[in-house]
Protein backbone atom coordinates (compact mmCIF):
# COMPACT_ATOMS: atom_id res chain seq x y z
CA UNK A 1 0.00 0.00 0.00
CA UNK A 2 1.32 3.48 -0.65
CA UNK A 3 0.37 6.15 2.25
CA UNK A 4 -2.59 7.52 0.67
CA UNK A 5 -4.18 3.62 0.35
CA UNK A 6 -3.24 3.22 3.84
CA UNK A 7 -5.44 6.22 5.25
CA UNK A 8 -8.25 5.03 2.90
CA UNK A 9 -7.71 1.63 4.23
CA UNK A 10 -7.64 2.89 7.97
CA UNK A 11 -10.67 2.27 9.89
CA UNK A 12 -12.29 1.76 13.32
CA UNK A 13 -11.79 -2.12 14.23
CA UNK A 14 -13.73 -3.27 16.91
CA UNK A 15 -13.66 -7.15 16.59
CA UNK A 16 -10.54 -9.24 15.78
CA UNK A 17 -10.11 -12.69 14.96
CA UNK A 18 -7.63 -15.05 17.23
CA UNK A 19 -4.84 -14.63 15.63
CA UNK A 20 -1.77 -13.03 17.55
CA UNK A 21 0.49 -10.13 15.56
CA UNK A 22 4.03 -11.81 15.17
CA UNK A 23 6.23 -10.38 17.72
CA UNK A 24 8.84 -8.93 15.11
CA UNK A 25 5.45 -7.54 12.86
CA UNK A 26 4.42 -5.67 16.28
CA UNK A 27 8.08 -4.27 17.23
CA UNK A 28 8.29 -2.78 13.34
CA UNK A 29 4.57 -1.06 14.06
CA UNK A 30 6.17 0.54 17.21
CA UNK A 31 9.61 1.13 15.51
CA UNK A 32 7.87 2.99 13.16
CA UNK A 33 5.31 5.14 15.44
CA UNK A 34 8.60 6.07 17.48
CA UNK A 35 9.75 8.90 14.65
CA UNK A 36 6.02 10.68 15.04
CA UNK A 37 6.82 14.15 15.37
CA UNK A 38 6.18 16.64 18.68
CA UNK A 39 6.50 20.31 20.01
CA UNK A 40 10.30 20.99 20.30
CA UNK A 41 10.88 17.25 19.82
CA UNK A 42 9.89 16.66 23.24
CA UNK A 43 8.31 12.96 22.45
CA UNK A 44 6.74 13.20 26.02
CA UNK A 45 5.24 9.78 25.89
CA UNK A 46 5.77 6.27 26.43
CA UNK A 47 4.03 2.98 25.07
CA UNK A 48 3.16 0.21 27.11
CA UNK A 49 2.43 -2.91 25.06
CA UNK A 50 -0.42 -5.77 26.50
CA UNK A 51 -0.95 -8.35 24.85
CA UNK A 52 -1.58 -10.99 28.01
CA UNK A 53 -5.28 -12.13 27.38
CA UNK A 54 -6.25 -11.84 31.04
CA UNK A 55 -3.90 -8.36 31.71
CA UNK A 56 -6.03 -7.02 28.28
CA UNK A 57 -9.48 -8.40 30.14
CA UNK A 58 -8.93 -6.50 32.77
CA UNK A 59 -7.89 -3.35 30.62
CA UNK A 60 -10.90 -3.16 28.97
CA UNK A 61 -12.42 -1.99 32.13
CA UNK A 62 -10.95 1.46 31.74
CA UNK A 63 -13.32 3.12 30.36
CA UNK A 64 -17.20 2.04 28.90
CA UNK A 65 -15.84 2.19 25.66
CA UNK A 66 -12.76 0.41 26.02
CA UNK A 67 -14.55 -3.19 26.10
CA UNK A 68 -13.34 -4.34 22.59
CA UNK A 69 -9.46 -3.69 24.50
CA UNK A 70 -10.55 -7.63 25.71
CA UNK A 71 -10.44 -9.13 22.31
CA UNK A 72 -7.67 -7.17 21.00
CA UNK A 73 -4.40 -9.26 19.92
CA UNK A 74 -2.42 -5.87 21.30
CA UNK A 75 -3.49 -2.96 22.64
CA UNK A 76 -0.82 -0.12 23.33
CA UNK A 77 -1.00 2.67 26.11
CA UNK A 78 0.03 6.02 25.37
CA UNK A 79 1.21 7.41 28.92
CA UNK A 80 2.12 11.06 28.85
CA UNK A 81 3.42 13.55 31.94
CA UNK A 82 0.55 15.38 33.77
CA UNK A 83 0.89 19.43 33.23
CA UNK A 84 -0.99 22.10 35.17
CA UNK A 85 -0.47 24.59 32.13
CA UNK A 86 -3.30 24.18 29.63
CA UNK A 87 -1.56 24.87 26.92
CA UNK A 88 1.11 22.40 27.05
CA UNK A 89 -1.82 20.35 28.02
CA UNK A 90 -2.97 21.37 24.18
CA UNK A 91 0.46 20.86 22.85
CA UNK A 92 0.56 17.57 24.17
CA UNK A 93 -2.85 15.98 23.18
CA UNK A 94 -2.07 17.26 20.11
CA UNK A 95 1.24 15.43 19.46
CA UNK A 96 -0.34 12.05 21.27
CA UNK A 97 -3.11 12.55 17.84
CA UNK A 98 0.01 12.72 15.98
CA UNK A 99 1.54 9.63 17.64
CA UNK A 100 -1.75 7.46 17.57
CA UNK A 101 -2.00 8.56 13.90
CA UNK A 102 1.57 7.28 13.10
CA UNK A 103 1.15 4.19 15.41
CA UNK A 104 -2.21 3.22 13.57
CA UNK A 105 -1.33 3.64 10.11
CA UNK A 106 1.82 1.93 10.60
CA UNK A 107 -0.30 -0.96 11.52
CA UNK A 108 -2.48 -0.44 8.56
CA UNK A 109 0.31 -1.56 6.48
CA UNK A 110 1.04 -4.23 8.41
CA UNK A 111 -3.36 -5.65 7.63
CA UNK A 112 -3.92 -4.56 11.46
CA UNK A 113 -6.94 -3.23 12.28
CA UNK A 114 -6.93 -0.45 15.18
CA UNK A 115 -9.53 1.48 17.42
CA UNK A 116 -8.49 3.74 20.10
CA UNK A 117 -10.31 4.24 23.12
CA UNK A 118 -9.94 6.67 26.14
CA UNK A 119 -9.46 5.85 29.69
CA UNK A 120 -11.42 7.53 32.48
CA UNK A 121 -10.60 4.96 35.54
CA UNK A 122 -6.61 5.94 35.59
CA UNK A 123 -6.04 3.74 39.14
CA UNK A 124 -7.41 0.89 37.29
CA UNK A 125 -5.00 1.66 34.57
CA UNK A 126 -1.96 2.28 36.81
CA UNK A 127 -2.26 -0.78 38.68
CA UNK A 128 -2.76 -2.61 35.93
CA UNK A 129 0.05 -0.92 33.56
CA UNK A 130 2.73 0.06 36.47
CA UNK A 131 3.15 3.59 34.95
CA UNK A 132 4.81 6.56 37.76
CA UNK A 133 2.45 8.41 39.85
CA UNK A 134 3.73 12.01 37.17
CA UNK A 135 2.12 10.22 34.55
CA UNK A 136 -1.84 9.18 32.79
CA UNK A 137 -2.84 6.93 30.45
CA UNK A 138 -3.57 9.11 27.90
CA UNK A 139 -5.58 6.94 25.27
CA UNK A 140 -5.24 3.10 24.40
CA UNK A 141 -4.89 1.91 20.65
CA UNK A 142 -6.52 -1.64 20.53
CA UNK A 143 -4.61 -3.82 17.68
CA UNK A 144 -5.64 -6.90 15.61
CA UNK A 145 -6.63 -8.88 12.55
CA UNK A 146 -10.30 -7.60 11.84
CA UNK A 147 -12.76 -9.84 12.56
CA UNK A 148 -15.13 -9.06 9.51
CA UNK A 149 -13.14 -8.44 6.58
CA UNK A 150 -9.71 -7.26 5.30
CA UNK A 151 -7.85 -3.73 6.03
CA UNK A 152 -8.74 -2.37 1.89
CA UNK A 153 -9.19 1.03 0.65
CA UNK A 154 -12.38 2.09 1.36
CA UNK A 155 -14.21 3.85 -1.70
CA UNK A 156 -16.83 5.11 0.26
CA UNK A 157 -16.59 7.24 3.70
CA UNK A 158 -18.73 9.08 6.01
CA UNK A 159 -17.33 12.25 6.15
CA UNK A 160 -18.00 15.83 5.72
CA UNK A 161 -18.20 17.11 1.83
CA UNK A 162 -14.95 18.27 0.31
CA UNK A 163 -16.36 22.01 -0.25
CA UNK A 164 -17.75 22.24 3.19
CA UNK A 165 -14.56 21.53 5.05
CA UNK A 166 -12.04 22.81 2.15
CA UNK A 167 -11.61 26.79 2.19
CA UNK A 168 -9.73 28.11 -0.54
CA UNK A 169 -8.21 31.68 0.27
CA UNK A 170 -10.66 32.36 3.13
CA UNK A 171 -13.71 30.78 4.84
CA UNK B 1 6.52 5.19 -1.09
CA UNK B 2 4.46 2.93 1.25
CA UNK B 3 3.82 3.82 4.49
CA UNK B 4 6.36 3.02 6.72
CA UNK B 5 8.62 4.98 4.40
CA UNK B 6 6.28 8.20 4.30
CA UNK B 7 6.68 7.98 8.38
CA UNK B 8 9.96 7.92 7.94
CA UNK B 9 10.46 10.30 4.74
CA UNK B 10 8.68 13.11 6.92
CA UNK B 11 10.46 15.79 8.26
CA UNK B 12 10.18 19.66 9.69
CA UNK B 13 10.61 21.32 6.09
CA UNK B 14 10.77 24.71 6.70
CA UNK B 15 12.29 26.14 3.69
CA UNK B 16 10.78 25.34 -0.25
CA UNK B 17 11.17 26.51 -3.76
CA UNK B 18 9.51 28.82 -5.57
CA UNK B 19 7.77 25.73 -7.16
CA UNK B 20 3.75 25.92 -6.84
CA UNK B 21 2.13 22.78 -5.39
CA UNK B 22 0.01 21.72 -9.05
CA UNK B 23 -3.71 22.54 -7.97
CA UNK B 24 -4.75 18.63 -8.50
CA UNK B 25 -1.90 17.71 -6.23
CA UNK B 26 -3.24 20.18 -3.57
CA UNK B 27 -6.75 18.74 -3.99
CA UNK B 28 -5.87 15.62 -3.62
CA UNK B 29 -4.05 16.18 -0.45
CA UNK B 30 -6.56 17.79 1.06
CA UNK B 31 -9.25 15.14 0.04
CA UNK B 32 -6.85 12.25 1.24
CA UNK B 33 -6.73 14.32 4.56
CA UNK B 34 -10.39 14.36 4.91
CA UNK B 35 -10.48 10.94 6.14
CA UNK B 36 -8.62 11.43 9.28
CA UNK B 37 -10.67 9.88 11.93
CA UNK B 38 -12.19 11.92 15.07
CA UNK B 39 -14.01 11.03 18.23
CA UNK B 40 -17.67 10.71 17.22
CA UNK B 41 -16.63 10.62 13.81
CA UNK B 42 -17.03 15.08 14.48
CA UNK B 43 -14.88 16.49 11.90
CA UNK B 44 -14.97 19.56 14.23
CA UNK B 45 -12.44 21.38 11.77
CA UNK B 46 -11.78 23.32 8.89
CA UNK B 47 -8.92 23.87 6.55
CA UNK B 48 -8.35 27.35 4.86
CA UNK B 49 -6.12 26.89 2.41
CA UNK B 50 -4.11 30.07 1.60
CA UNK B 51 -1.48 30.00 -1.52
CA UNK B 52 -1.62 34.12 -2.13
CA UNK B 53 2.02 35.20 -1.78
CA UNK B 54 0.85 38.59 0.09
CA UNK B 55 -1.59 36.50 2.05
CA UNK B 56 0.65 33.83 3.27
CA UNK B 57 3.32 36.64 4.12
CA UNK B 58 1.04 38.25 6.23
CA UNK B 59 -0.26 35.08 7.96
CA UNK B 60 4.07 34.51 8.85
CA UNK B 61 3.30 36.86 11.57
CA UNK B 62 0.78 35.09 13.50
CA UNK B 63 3.16 33.62 15.65
CA UNK B 64 7.15 34.07 16.10
CA UNK B 65 7.62 30.41 15.20
CA UNK B 66 5.49 30.85 11.71
CA UNK B 67 7.92 33.01 9.16
CA UNK B 68 8.28 30.09 7.40
CA UNK B 69 4.61 30.21 5.81
CA UNK B 70 5.69 33.01 4.28
CA UNK B 71 8.06 31.32 1.67
CA UNK B 72 5.96 28.37 1.17
CA UNK B 73 3.57 27.53 -1.58
CA UNK B 74 0.53 26.72 0.48
CA UNK B 75 -0.57 26.94 3.92
CA UNK B 76 -3.80 24.96 5.30
CA UNK B 77 -4.98 26.83 8.72
CA UNK B 78 -7.06 24.11 10.77
CA UNK B 79 -9.68 25.77 11.94
CA UNK B 80 -11.55 24.51 14.77
CA UNK B 81 -14.87 25.89 17.50
CA UNK B 82 -13.79 26.90 20.54
CA UNK B 83 -14.97 24.52 23.61
CA UNK B 84 -15.24 25.44 27.37
CA UNK B 85 -14.84 22.10 28.29
CA UNK B 86 -11.55 20.68 29.26
CA UNK B 87 -12.30 17.35 28.24
CA UNK B 88 -13.84 18.56 24.97
CA UNK B 89 -10.71 20.42 24.43
CA UNK B 90 -8.69 17.50 25.03
CA UNK B 91 -10.76 15.59 22.50
CA UNK B 92 -10.63 18.23 20.01
CA UNK B 93 -6.78 18.97 20.10
CA UNK B 94 -5.90 14.98 20.01
CA UNK B 95 -8.28 15.15 16.98
CA UNK B 96 -6.48 17.75 15.14
CA UNK B 97 -2.61 15.72 15.49
CA UNK B 98 -4.47 13.13 14.12
CA UNK B 99 -5.73 15.35 11.12
CA UNK B 100 -2.54 17.37 11.04
CA UNK B 101 -0.64 13.56 10.91
CA UNK B 102 -2.69 12.61 7.88
CA UNK B 103 -2.32 15.63 6.23
CA UNK B 104 1.31 15.62 6.32
CA UNK B 105 1.73 12.24 5.26
CA UNK B 106 -0.38 12.50 2.40
CA UNK B 107 1.63 15.62 1.25
CA UNK B 108 4.68 13.57 1.75
CA UNK B 109 3.53 10.94 -0.39
CA UNK B 110 3.88 13.68 -3.26
CA UNK B 111 6.98 15.07 -2.54
CA UNK B 112 5.89 18.01 -0.34
CA UNK B 113 7.54 19.44 2.48
CA UNK B 114 5.78 20.44 5.34
CA UNK B 115 6.13 22.33 8.62
CA UNK B 116 3.49 23.30 11.01
CA UNK B 117 3.30 25.81 13.81
CA UNK B 118 1.06 27.34 16.62
CA UNK B 119 -0.79 30.47 16.35
CA UNK B 120 -1.04 32.89 19.03
CA UNK B 121 -2.44 36.11 17.22
CA UNK B 122 -5.88 35.16 16.50
CA UNK B 123 -7.17 38.63 15.48
CA UNK B 124 -4.67 38.90 12.84
CA UNK B 125 -5.58 35.24 11.98
CA UNK B 126 -9.10 35.65 11.98
CA UNK B 127 -9.24 38.77 9.82
CA UNK B 128 -6.65 37.23 7.41
CA UNK B 129 -8.85 34.01 7.13
CA UNK B 130 -12.24 35.40 7.83
CA UNK B 131 -13.03 32.38 9.80
CA UNK B 132 -16.07 32.83 12.57
CA UNK B 133 -16.12 34.91 15.98
CA UNK B 134 -17.13 30.99 17.73
CA UNK B 135 -14.04 29.44 16.19
CA UNK B 136 -10.11 29.85 15.89
CA UNK B 137 -7.13 29.14 13.94
CA UNK B 138 -5.49 26.25 16.01
CA UNK B 139 -2.45 24.93 14.06
CA UNK B 140 -1.16 26.32 10.59
CA UNK B 141 0.93 23.38 8.46
CA UNK B 142 3.10 24.75 5.95
CA UNK B 143 3.97 23.64 2.79
CA UNK B 144 6.22 23.32 -0.08
CA UNK B 145 8.57 21.48 -2.26
CA UNK B 146 11.32 21.39 0.07
CA UNK B 147 14.60 23.89 -0.69
CA UNK B 148 17.42 21.92 0.29
CA UNK B 149 16.97 18.08 -1.01
CA UNK B 150 14.13 15.63 -1.71
CA UNK B 151 11.60 14.08 0.44
CA UNK B 152 13.32 10.35 0.93
CA UNK B 153 12.88 7.68 3.88
CA UNK B 154 15.80 8.98 6.74
CA UNK B 155 18.15 6.19 7.71
CA UNK B 156 18.61 8.24 11.11
CA UNK B 157 16.31 10.17 13.54
CA UNK B 158 16.60 12.18 16.52
CA UNK B 159 14.13 10.10 18.22
CA UNK B 160 14.82 8.39 22.24
CA UNK B 161 15.74 4.96 21.82
CA UNK B 162 13.03 2.11 21.65
CA UNK B 163 13.69 0.19 24.69
CA UNK B 164 13.45 3.75 26.53
CA UNK B 165 9.75 4.77 25.11
CA UNK B 166 8.45 1.21 24.57
CA UNK B 167 7.70 -0.97 27.57
CA UNK B 168 5.98 -4.54 27.54
CA UNK B 169 3.47 -5.73 29.46
CA UNK B 170 3.96 -2.91 32.77
CA UNK B 171 6.24 0.14 32.90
Amino acid sequence: MNTLEAIAARRNVRAYTDEPIPAEVLRAVLDTARRAPSAGNRQEWDMVVVTDRAQLQALAGVWRGAGHVAGSAATVALIAPKHDDPMRNRSLEFDLGQLAMTLILAATEHGIGCGHTAVSEQDLARELLGFPDDRFCAWLVAMGYPADRPIRPLKRHNRRPFEEVVHFGTW
